[in-house]
């Protein structure tokens, strides 16, 4: 590992300058005497690999701009902050960097989520620090919360709001009644969501989130494909309306728990919820983001603020950075990935979860009787029953339930579909949470 | 500074076993091979100093034991942790243990009001750790997002509910609509409140709270005694209705700001407010805390959790125990206390606040142009204004202000008071914060 003393700059390689780099350059070159005194050791951008280096990024020095971003990884900088995203050439540039004996600062959920444990190995083989508060929940200090401050506990469950794009479009959906696409189109036009949203709205983006955090605060490994993921494409606005008629929002959640009968498991899953609406993640608006820690001694702690955007992204980086340079200063390094439990992934149908099914029913004699028997037969416990008269004049029932093993809904549901008294395709299942 | 490697084990000193220490014992005790993993070698409670070292605790062997603390934080430990609170004899323990060479946890507020700069150096002289998570708003993580995560940014205004007591008393006063004194009797009999509450109802806890929290979010030196702090005692339940009938309810907030013309200057001020219901601090319920940071870059970022109570308590003294002792087996220490701001402190008298003046007046006519007239002649600026009539028949204004400098509210109700229209002692004010 290479170290230098108080006297020494810390060199600093930026990979990327969209959005987030273009701020993260601004905060390099624009308070160096801040962050020296921070840091301890004066903070110097050594370059700033692109793929177009002579395109025009006012008050940056153009010298500064290289199209080789390998050789910059590789020319010794004591950090490399990578703010590219995606999986190539990001993760060849980080692993290039950890052999060139550099520390990294990222901000790449889905780099992380795939390829995570093969980074944080390179890290550590290399004895340097891989840093990543930006990767989740914008500048919400929530990864070092869990590897740090929270790692003399026995955190139970995680539990929030980590999509800003979706969230926007929920609390559209919610508050403006209008459909999935117009909010997506909305979403679009203020730049909310790229234009292919496949990432944010098919919960891609949430579950490479869940995944990491559900790393940290349960000691194991856990990548983007162990979570279970349904997006948000197929809600409508009858399922908002149906959700605030129960006195509840819908909501794009990350639910990471532990399970098991010795807490051997770890359940993770990225799905549209009903929350009710005194839950203080209900009343989480626009792009932000929010996540509930549960742990058994500090108890119910929540996180709250903006969930992405170049400057809150760019805080992040540049804490990890100001961290990782002391680090540098020092000749030490953080807290490496702490896996030693070991846990394994339970699978969904094992998740203990609840749910809203809302279904049309022939406005006949004994339909909730027979309704009612099919979920009492596969141990789904029923909460609240209410019927009302659709605008076409069908009856629709609409069950809460207790908490079941999920694997009983499937069942539950499935036999539902073959009663004749239920309208065929008319059945909508929403997940239930933070009741 | 002492180091150990992987295979020896990091020796801590307990000081104190009351409500907390007994707390952070028992975790010390009972999941050893957990902690070893995380801190990177074995964790070996050396001894637990107490006053009476022959009193029953059960789960504890007896022989850990010494009335001699003294001894104990001299005795070669890698950390000593502080859970005596009050400033002697914990500072002098402190003292001895920084130069024994040991790295200190603890929870102590008010021995960091008090003496924070004289334990700051000796830890950063001693090249060992000083870390207090605990000692502000319990398990929520707050200490270490300030320090370390926002540090490459800059932080502008930090406020929060730090005190669960208060907390605890004004939102029974809210809801059960008692006064004070019988809210506060409640509090004692339930364990929220001491037998002296004074150090919780004049907000002197607050205050050395909200000192730790400016010093760390600006970068500077601020004491206990640099905090304008008003106590809760003298709020009625008339207050708590003329908040509600506006909107409000009452916290007793702590606000840290930059201030000054060149952000030159902090302010730092406890007292009851006057907040928004529908602001997210106004739903904090109970003994729980809540900080606000904002931020430039990464803009409103909110803190929620348990703010008190043994077990939230212990988690963050373990979470800074795992840190300070991973740090002792790597031979480094994690960031010194920063003060290279060294910001002045802003008198109360230039702190840009609003309030909410309600007074009994003459049922005449012209008085609330008098009574506006005296407002604008000290530049004060009046948002709303509320006139209702009380039981006993007197008219009552309630005025609610624009934001303006603290000293000319001072001479606005000084002028108010010697007007023969205003019922003469009959003047309330309370600030107003986060509208």
């Amino acid at each position: 590992m290479n170290s230098v003393n108080g006297d020494k700059p810390v060199k600093v390689a930026l990979l990327g300058c969209g959005n987030v780099g273009y701020q993260v350059a601004r905060l390099l070159l624009e308070t160096p005497e801040d962050l020296a005194a921070r840091t301890g050791a004066p903070v110097e951008l050594m370059g700033i690999g692109v793929r177009h280096p002579d395109a025009e990024r006012p008050g940056i020095d153009p010298a500064l701009f290289t199209g080789d971003s390998e050789a910059l990884a590789r020319s010794g900088a004591d950090v490399v902050i990578e703010v590219i995203g995606g999986i190539e050439p990001a993760r060849s540039l980080l692993l290039a960097a950890f052999e060139s004996g550099a520390s990294v600062v990222t901000a790449n959920k889905a780099l992380l989520a795939a390829h995570g444990q093969e980074l944080y190995a390179a890290a550590e083989k290399a004895g340097v620090d891989l840093y990543f508060e930006a990767a989740v929940a914008g500048a919400i200090p929530i990864i070092r919360p869990l590897r740090e401050s929270l790692v003399g506990d026995e955190i139970t469950t995680v539990m929030g709001i980590v999509n800003g794009t979706t969230n926007f479009i929920l609390d559209k959906m919610t508050t403006d009644h209008v459909s999935f696409s117009q909010a997506l189109s909305e979403a679009q036009e203020l730049g909310y969501a790229e234009s292919d949203p496949t990432a944010d709205v098919e919960a891609y983006d949430a579950a490479a989130k869940a995944s990491i955090l559900a790393s940290l605060a349960f000691h194991t490994e856990v990548s983007g494909s162990d979570v279970h993921r349904e997006g948000i494409t197929t809600l409508t606005t009858e399922d908002i309306e149906a959700a605030r008629a129960h006195g509840y929002v819908i909501k794009l959640l990350a639910v990471a728990t532990v399970a098991g009968e010795q807490e051997e498991l770890v359940s993770v899953r990225v799905h549209p919820a009903m929350v009710p609406a005194s839950h203080p993640l209900a009343s989480v608006r626009g792009a932000f983001n929010a996540v509930f820690v549960e742990s058994r001694n500090a108890g119910r702690l929540m996180f709250l603020g903006p969930g992405a955007g170049g400057s809150p992204t760019a805080s992040a980086v540049m804490g990890d950075l100001v961290t990782v340079a002391r680090n540098r200063v020092k000749g030490t390094h953080g807290p490496a990935m702490s896996t030693y439990r070991r846990r394994g992934i339970a699978p969904i149908e094992e998740a203990m979860t609840s749910y809203y099914v809302s279904m049309q029913v022939r406005d006949e004699p004994g339909v909730l009787a027979k309704v009612a028997s099919v979920f009492a037969k596969h141990a789904v416990s029923i909460l609240e029953v209410r019927q009302t008269t659709d605008n076409d004049g069908h009856a629709r029932l609409g069950i809460m339930t207790h908490i079941a093993r999920d694997a009983e809904f499937t069942d539950t549901v499935s036999e539902l579909r073959t009663m004749p008294s239920i309208v065929s395709g008319r059945i909508r299942l929403i997940r239930v949470e933070g009741r």
